[in-house]
């Protein structure tokens, strides 16, 4: 969703830095190289103490998104498709029983990471920034020892790398029609898989390289199950050239920058220095959003006044007479679907997204499946909101009226919604998503004791043991 | 090389079909549909004699040049990195004693399909077509009895698939940056392995869909291993696709033609006619060729009349004078290279390769190797090697002129040379070349019956026999 992100841009927030001055030339400097040994010089003890917060938040929502998405169809097609060549099944499927080899489990992860679509967002980019990277290198961590603090380290700098990359070619490369999270991530999953095996700096160039020959990820995919497919092979792609890397199987050298390079053939702009400047200074993981709502970023202004109504007025689905949204035009045009006969459907219908809110106090993935969407309750509500449109509300921005039958109104204006980088989850929040996400599929207790685990990663002694206690 | 491809164009022989009037847009036709349409109903019994002819050429040449790279580096590399995580060892490697799972043994295999730069090659396109198919197909073929008619018609259906799909977006995808093998050649995976697993339509266009969102490949690796690493990662991604649309893992039905679709992203112009076009009627496997040289397609003409002198004279190197090749000048730009110190250098030598055509007669993988390069005999007769250029002299053409001690001069003018479309390379000449990259590797008994078992390949009751034969 680039609508937060143009918003953002306006009010400087998210700047991007001033490209070479002049035309975009030839890079006279070797990017490829210098992100290279950035990555392998980088230490956990260097990383903020904030940044470490945020790469446990990143986890911990990738883990729960995870474990919640691990029982779709996609997920258990991909696992019927590919189990029969498995090799030595060394690491856990999140969310599931079967334990698949490390390349296969970074794929199946990765599906199921991202087939909500309420994973992390980078708003600079729109990149998913955990899915490809912690679905490999968890699979990875499985099969030699891995300490919590250098499997955060590396975590932050695979969500540096596909952020990086992916900011240099914003938004040229996405408007081209490349699903960002693949073509990019790809690079993430490399460079913090290389993390982890020790790579030097000529084999983490080289692991870049087999990554840019790799990328995955049409926009085109969208509504199918390749799209979160792309996720997951982003993640097996980067796992797979940091492997080869290891064997020193080479590539070229700067295959970023390089005539006939990745940029060249995969963007029509670029901007080396947001992949160059701040090295070890800036960190891309600051700017990771978590997603409060199952449904596109769009409609979370709306959905956050109808939450707030819901919890602060004694009202029930009968006792409304009418709803009244007041949004910006892209909230109607993205999601303006009246009357949803499946959950897919409903979160592309706002009234939807309103109606569940009011009702529920809640817009998670369970307010979006099937049943819901057809619950007449739920429909005769949906046919109660009237969406009122107004470019100069901004896309942060809403106002959501409510008219009760016994003749109150209530009324709610949202700034920036939840979720948003000035109005970020609680971690409070956070736990409560994971906790509604795993429900189900994980009991209780041990998803308070994931949760826990999440909290704490950097300090864990083996990483195997989050990933067993992330299994069904 | 779009050298040949060039002339070629010009004499009206590759013409290309020509585009939808007015300018390129957005397809009206269902194209990708069109194509699986197609795929899922094509029969071996359809296919042309010298089609299936053509086929085995492709095969047998595959094969060779599969069991000639095999014991290369970058092979060894991919196994180490990758067989601890590799699954039930069904499938043979070509020239190797280790078996792997299915899904990469089509990797490894194809790797070393293409590591010596000598398979085969579609000049309309310059994708070399077997490499990605053959090597998917063959190791799918290993997992259920398939017999050579059904392998055949997969094969064709395969080259079919990519070459239509490369000449669709020839040459702005080339010019891009896509190594043209490996982006379009996951496309004909998808096709053969979707055929041989009996897929459905809609199953055929998610087969497609699925290998449109993993396109592999950047001419930037050219040189490094990365290059071979594309056939084989093209041949991996069409099988995972295939398998996964066999468990109805869907994509978008339009992958290929559609907003944000494989074309858009990856070309700047595109031609659906191509595609579409008399399909089952006209085949691109008819414009398969072969090189009977080691090295880039720009130096054949005058190897081609430097083993002629050498066939036709009895001279020693010690006899020659002096030697004058009259080339285009694309020869010296591209073959420039005065004094090789390896053989890879060698190979971009134009004065290299006219030395050992004039010496040995050959110009085979075994006169590009490091030790040839440093023979001082060849640097010798390389520095009596003067090149000059001259427009007006083609591409597929050269004159040489060899002065001999003895006062005598012998010369050469050669039209096209040896493997072109026009001067195709001969069963025998196929043949010989199969037992100089084979040799050393299998027993000359078993190079004589893999030989024999691949012109046969279609009547062959089930392939499994004939990817042991190749295994050593």
């Amino acid at each position: 969703m680039p609508l937060n992100r143009r918003d953002l841009l306006a009010s400087g927030a998210l700047a991007p830095i001033a490209a070479e001055s002049g035309a975009v030339a030839q890079a006279p400097v070797p990017v490829t190289r210098i992100l290279a040994d950035y990555i392998v010089g980088a230490k956990f003890e260097d990383l903020p103490a904030a940044i470490r917060k945020q790469a446990a938040r990143s986890f911990l929502n990738w883990v729960g998104v995870t474990v919640g998405g691990s029982r779709e169809e996609a997920v258990t097609a991909a696992i019927a498709a590919l189990s029969p060549f498995a090799g030595k099944p060394e690491a856990n499927l999140l969310g599931r029983a079967e334990r698949l080899d490390i390349c296969n489990a970074a794929l199946v992860n990765g599906i199921s990471s991202h087939i909500f679509d309420f994973d992390d967002t980078h708003l600079k980019t729109i990149i998913h920034p955990a899915g490809p990277v912690a679905s490999a290198i968890l699979a990875l961590a499985q099969r030699r020892s891995v300490r919590g603090s250098d499997f955060v380290n590396a975590l932050v700098l695979g969500i540096e790398t596909e952020c990086r990359i992916g900011n240099a070619v914003f938004p040229s490369h996405y408007d081209m029609g490349w699903h960002i999270t693949g073509s990019c991530g790809v690079f993430g999953a490399a460079a913090a898989c290389g993390k982890l095996l020790d790579l030097s700096a000529p084999q983490m160039v080289w692991a870049l390289g087999i990554a840019a020959s790799q990328p995955v990820g049409l926009k085109v995919q969208f509504g199918s199950m390749t799209k979160s497919f792309h996720a997951g092979r982003a993640a097996q792609n980067g796992l797979t050239a940091a492997l080869l890397a290891a064997q020193n199987f080479t590539s070229d050298n700067a295959p970023l920058e390089g005539k006939d390079g990745w940029a060249q053939a995969l963007s029509r702009e670029h901007n080396w220095r947001e992949v160059t400047d701040g090295l070890g200074s800036r960190y891309e993981a600051a700017l990771n959003t978590y997603k409060p709502f199952a449904c596109g970023i769009v409609a979370h202004p709306g959905i956050d006044a109808a939450i707030q109504l819901h919890n602060e007025n004694q009202f029930h689905a009968g006792d409304i007479a009418a709803v009244e949204l007041h949004a910006n035009p892209l909230v109607l045009s993205l999601t303006g679907k009246t009357d949803p006969k499946t959950g897919l459907e409903a979160k592309f219908s706002i009234t939807h997204c309103i109606a569940v809110g009011l009702m529920f106090g809640k817009a998670g993935e369970k307010q979006f499946r099937d049943a819901v969407a057809n619950d007449p309750a739920v429909a005769a509500l949906r046919n109660l909101v009237t969406v009122r449109t107004d470019p100069a509300v901004k896309t942060s921005q809403s106002d959501l009226v409510v008219r009760l039958k016994d003749g109150r109104t209530v009324l709610r204006h949202v700034e920036n919604a939840i979720g948003s980088l000035e109005n970020p989850m609680s971690d409070a929040a956070l736990e409560a998503k994971f906790t509604d996400l795993a429900d189900g599929i994980l009991p209780l207790r041990r998803i308070q004791e994931l949760i826990a685990l999440c909290w704490s990663v950097e300090r864990a002694a083996d990483m195997n043991r989050i990933a067993r206690a992330a299994s069904a």
